[in-house]
């Protein structure tokens, strides 16, 4: 490009997209990989610019009907598929090693969500062959007894996951706390040096986030192309706005983070070929906010009540499901959606975490 | 908002707009402030999710005629206060302490704009009375030599701030060279720990990269507001637009970031209230990408010949100067615009690193 200053026309054209979507990115098929979800590293295609034609893709989605009956996105059932071959793994770890993969969780206070969500870790763990162990503070604890839970399960060679149920009590230093996790057993992935080298090319995290992770895979396994796609994030949480917008971008969508202080949010997400909603506000999303054909993940898990329900409240979405649908080309539901996902990929970063410290492959 | 399903409005006002934007965020006066730029943990105010009335500001920029004659923002000028204001600190140092903040740079090869940086960066560092040391490799070092270099650079107690000039040849591991400087130099704050912390919200780098930084000072100093604006950011690299991006949230913009699998960026380009193109592509954005009264920053500097000046070779911007300049409301030239404050702030984290290390406050 160097020396021809004027370009024909003011546009870039993406010249390794063709050759790179349907090999690299999407795989359609894979036979040992418990998860689809590609190394980062292989993600790290050069940035070359051009300035050929302009060029006005459509996305496959859009050239479709506006009359809509979204495809459920079943994150149950992939993710029961993925703790399947984890669990398999797990086995022959056992089998050749004489070992299994640990995950420790700390868990503070009694918010019924979070208690929920660990019940279904330790469940899930015990399923698939991971051992469990779990600490329980009460809601009005010290930091000092949060991070000496933290600094032993560091130090127990049986775990190689640990993870603390957020949020934390508004006493206790969120950033001070998990700071105390070793980075090898960081498995929800939060550690800054994690997250710096998630957002960073060349550079590969030792753990990717488990709800991002899970989010991307829900995508892939859906055959969503996510390369070239315009993508729009509700939200900018540590946990999982922010490094769901840094995966997306690494997996070469355009991505738009929104926030709080957007001005015309619903204009902005109406414009997504892939909306990814974590929020935390339900309903928030409507059908207004959705592209016809537009691809819908959902992370919002919105308590609210509800006296039929056995614990006497439901989760329900940041999207408003029922509008959505006719709109979106495909959605992840909630429940049944992010969240069984999440746990599947927590169990996933524990079993890499396992495989690393064993040097194991299989 | 828990329990109120199905907002009125399907839009998000945020109601911290009014309240912060014009005490936290754009210090219209900074007495003893060297920059302008606040703390970022001083940003980090809470997302707090409405669903209101629709909420449709225009900018102040908007609201203006279509018929610009760009301001041309001073990169040169600003820079020279800032470095003026370093002087008088590092010298009142000197004097207090008996110390002065040193700062060692790492050449490999003869490229000629890389000499052209480390020149401009021996000449500023000198005039503000830091000390600066450097060591040159031939194209054909090895990691080793450059790696040797850098440890010694370490554990030098006159050195404060450490940069390699980059790009390195191809053959040289970038990511892994830039590991070797100690975090607390690593003046250019490219360590993915840096990068990390300037993404999450809570934490704080020790170092903020430096044309990033310069970027947004040239906005704050222009009195560009923005938080709640539309920013976009042309290109994702590790040094200027992934921490670019991730500074411009951080100040509450809504940003997208274009790369070259964006489809159509010229469209999206043309939605911003604040474009930064940091692509490396000479008169990429074109007067078609920008929006009227858009603010353009225009971090390129591509190297073209030109016999008439006195090294062969100018410098041009990625963006076309004369058509952007009569739709855009502001833009910084090439050269003079942000290349000055990418040095300025380079000698500010130097500066910034010594106080630390001697603890000193002024």
């Amino acid at each position: 490009m160097r020396g021809r200053l004027v370009p024909t026309l003011a546009a870039l054209r993406p010249i390794w997209l063709r050759r790179c979507s349907r090999t690299t990115l999407t795989l359609r098929t894979f036979s040992n990989q418990i998860i689809k979800s590609p190394s980062l590293l292989s993600l790290d295609l050069a940035d070359s610019w051009s300035s050929t034609s302009k060029q006005s893709h459509s996305s496959s989605i859009q050239e479709n009907s506006n009359n809509w009956t979204a495809k459920i996105i079943d994150g149950k059932e992939i993710a029961e598929g993925i703790r399947s071959r984890i669990a398999s793994e797990v086995s022959r770890m056992k089998e050749l090693i004489g070992q299994v993969p640990g995950l420790a969780v700390v868990l503070v206070g009694q918010r019924r969500d979070s208690e929920t969500y660990v019940r279904n870790k330790t469940i899930a763990s015990e399923e698939v062959g991971i051992k469990f162990k779990m600490t329980v503070f009460p809601e009005n604890c010290t930091e000092c007894e949060v991070c000496n839970a933290l600094c032993r399960f560091n130090e127990d060679p049986s775990i190689h996951g640990i993870l603390v149920q957020l949020p934390l009590p508004q006493h206790l230093d969120e950033g001070k706390i998990l700071n105390v996790i070793s980075l090898e057993k960081d498995v929800d992935g939060f550690h800054p040096l994690n997250i710096g080298n998630l957002a960073m090319q060349g550079m590969e995290p030792l753990f990717v986030p488990c709800t991002p992770k899970g989010c991307i895979e829900l995508l892939l396994q859906s055959g969503v192309e996510i390369m070239g796609k315009k993508a729009v994030v509700i939200g900018r949480s540590n946990i999982v706005g922010l490094p769901t917008s840094l995966l997306l971008q690494r997996h070469h969508a355009t991505v738009t983070v929104l926030h709080a202080f957007t001005k015309n949010p619903e204009k902005i997400a109406r414009e997504a070929d892939i909306l990814v909603s974590a929020a935390g506000v339900p309903n928030l999303v409507r059908g207004s906010w959705v592209k016809p054909g537009a691809v819908i993940v959902d992370v919002g898990t919105n308590p609210i009540e509800d006296w039929r329900s056995e614990h006497g409240y439901r989760l329900i979405g940041d999207v408003c499901f029922k509008e959505a649908t006719r709109i979106a080309s495909a959605i992840t539901p909630v429940p049944g959606g992010v969240g069984p996902m999440t746990v599947a990929m927590l169990l996933y970063n524990t079993l890499e975490s396992a495989k690393r410290t064993f040097n194991f492959t299989c």
